[in-house]
């Protein structure tokens, strides 16, 4: 079993690395933060013996070695980096219990056959550079590097500058090992309610659903709150309303096999006097099912088009993130539910809602993933909870898990 | 009459201040743009032989002396500051139109009797620093100039300090003139379409509609976009939404007697896989009727409370701005009439939909406004145009109503 005290204390200090305004992390990716983030993760690795390599998308790759030279790596990992108001376990966990089943392999003095790799994926919240799972996504061959260095933040830096900024492009090029991986495992927090609600320790993460990011861009006329009448105006914050509605219907009309919602809204020029000439606003569309986002993608182009034409507005969409809904590994699912079993610990399949590195990993190497409850079910929020017995639960069972299948 | 070519080149040389994007202006208020073109009028007044005062608000006075030593001014003016993606000639042809009127009368070796003072308001827009009207109010006597100082703008900087930084803090207490004032005269663009539509040169302001500014803050809760059931939701962009669609019902309900929209947007923490856990944004409600006004306030307020209780949100209102509905004083009115008539411009009774400095100093002096047709009534729009035909017909009539009231 780890050592949960040691496992929360880290948890505890990484946590005051990019602190939040309100008890959580504003660690997002590519800031300095996120550079001293990665300082003292790579510090406690290289503490427990492990060696680092850095791919050009900062991908890090922290080794401990197996006694079979042929054996290729078993990784684990997740991510470090947060929402701008995010909690301490999102992402955190997966690389933490990460190192922590290496300190209790060290401790035990476990050797595997095969080598063992944490990893901390860059840039999986997606907030400052869409997409999420960014640096997973190039790995994996999704998305070309080039293109993901030229996603650009708010402020119109780009992903490739601030990765150079904060000193974080490695040597090693994007995806080369992908080939040569035997497995891969993520723990990670369940971000919503269904495993508190059940009352069990360990989600078997079976499938995780698929994602559609549209921005869209309505498009009226900039005039004067005051002076222009009603019946000449093209109100694009207006337009966005009426859209923000439809989605919600659309969701609703497929729930519980489907969520949406924008996270992300803009109107210009966002003066008060100022009736918007301009909205721009991401949706995202969610479900387990392809054919479901499909006919959501559908219905928000028909609907949001026939609103604007109705209003006088232009509407343009853009997809700006996706993945399809993944199955996962069966043999490796399979080892996360024996080494829960074998532990004792309560457990049920369960479909991630979130996406996750895993999913993009799952296409070039066997993957799966393990969940533990979240008070609430609430994540992104910088009121995120777990507690210790969760926290210790999920890395017993990623320790069982990797031990299994890296082999004694 | 006034020499239409020379008050152009003054309106193309200010444009070149602050510049936009697509050929308007970003001069707003007490940004650098602002205090260069500040510089750019007073060099020009002191040319024409005017000396200047400013005041703690950054109000300047430029005054042409009178022949009568107990004579009170008669005030022209406007305001230089513009919104984001303002236009050339809100505010700015009220004021340089003010300067084109001293310049005609040195060239016609015109001497008045009252002295003549051509003001620049500071922070009409409203758009960093709410509410607008902000330094005319003041003067006023509307709002103390300690709260003025404190409003602060978007990135958290005030008023106060931000006047200091450009320089502009006068050391005449703001409003000492104010029982000193012969009367005022506004020229502005209209903003709106009627007197193109009517083929009018001059539109006779006989009133100015009210205000009301409230800032709406709806409170939900942050949580994952994809992990989060439909259900559990509490988001705070699709309670806005809801909102927006109430406000713009609201408005028509008293269409064509009222207008009502929201200029600005936020939500936090604006993130695209985030749900919104807070929206704030501003409604501006407008009508010549104090009790449409009320009414649509009262409707706002209830309305908006039954939507975010149906939705488990929270709802906070706070009345960022406004000011009643204004009758300008008859006789300035009648002076800019008789102007009118005796040029022999085709002119109508016109009531302002935008807010303007004139509604504050009319509760202070005797105070009228002359409008220009402006192309299609667009305003607060990088694209709002005039033709010079109108600006001199305009400028015409304030040197005549001005030339009438201060006396020869
Ligand atoms: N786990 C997580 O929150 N990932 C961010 C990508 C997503 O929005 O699902
Ligand atoms: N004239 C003008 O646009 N003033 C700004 C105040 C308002 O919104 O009416």
């Amino acid at each position: 079993r780890i050592n949960a005290e040691r496992l929360w204390d880290s948890l505890m200090e990484m946590a005051k690395v990019g602190p939040g305004v309100a008890g959580g992390n504003n660690r997002q990716t590519l800031t300095d933060a996120d550079a001293e983030g990665r300082k003292l993760f790579q510090k406690w690795c290289e503490e427990a013996g492990m060696t680092m390599a850095v791919d050009t998308m900062g991908n890090m790759f922290m080794t401990r070695p197996g006694t079979d030279p042929d054996a290729l790596p078993v990784y684990v990992g997740s991510h470090l980096d947060t929402q701008p108001t995010g909690g301490k376990y999102d992402g955190v966990l997966g690389v933490l219990g990460g190192l922590e089943v290496i300190r209790t392999m060290n401790d035990l003095g476990i050797k595997t056959k095969h080598p063992i790799v944490v990893t901390n994926w860059t840039n999986e919240e997606g907030t400052r550079f869409a997409p999420a799972m960014l640096a997973s996504g190039v790995f994996a061959g999704v998305h070309t590097q080039d293109w993901a260095y030229d996603r650009a933040d708010h402020e119109g830096l780009k992903f490739g500058d601030e990765l150079k900024r904060i000193g974080w492009v490695g040597d090693e090029e994007v995806g080369a090992r992908k080939t040569k991986m035997h497995a891969m495992f993520e723990l990670h927090i369940e971000q919503g309610p269904i495993l508190e609600a059940e009352g069990k320790d360990i989600g078997v993460v079976t499938h995780g659903q698929g994602l559609s990011w549209t921005q869209v861009t309505v498009t009226g006329k900039d005039s004067h709150t005051g002076s222009t009448p009603m019946p000449m105006r093209k109100n694009a914050g207006l337009g966005m309303a009426r859209i923000l509605e439809l989605v919600d219907e659309i969701a609703w009309s497929h729930a519980p096999h489907a969520v949406g919602a924008a996270g992300h809204i803009e109107v210009f020029p966002n003066s008060r006097n100022v009736i918007p000439g301009k909205a721009v606003f991401t949706i995202d569309f969610r479900s387990p099912d392809l054919a479901v986002i499909k006919d959501m993608e559908d219905r928000l182009k028909t609907g949001a088009k026939k609103i604007c034409d109705d209003m006088g507005l232009d509407v343009e969409f853009e997809k700006v993130g996706g993945f399809d809904p993944v199955e996962f590994d069966k043999g490796c699912v399979e080892a996360v539910r024996n080494a829960a079993e074998r532990l004792g610990y309560s457990h049920q399949n369960i479909i991630s809602g979130a996406g996750h590195d895993a999913c993009w990993i799952n296409k070039v190497a066997p993957t799966a993933m393990i969940m533990c409850p979240c008070v609430d079910g609430l994540s992104h929020n910088e009121a995120e909870e777990i507690s210790k017995d969760w926290a210790k639960a999920g890395a017993d069972v990623l320790f069982h898990a990797v031990v299994e299948t890296a082999g004694i």
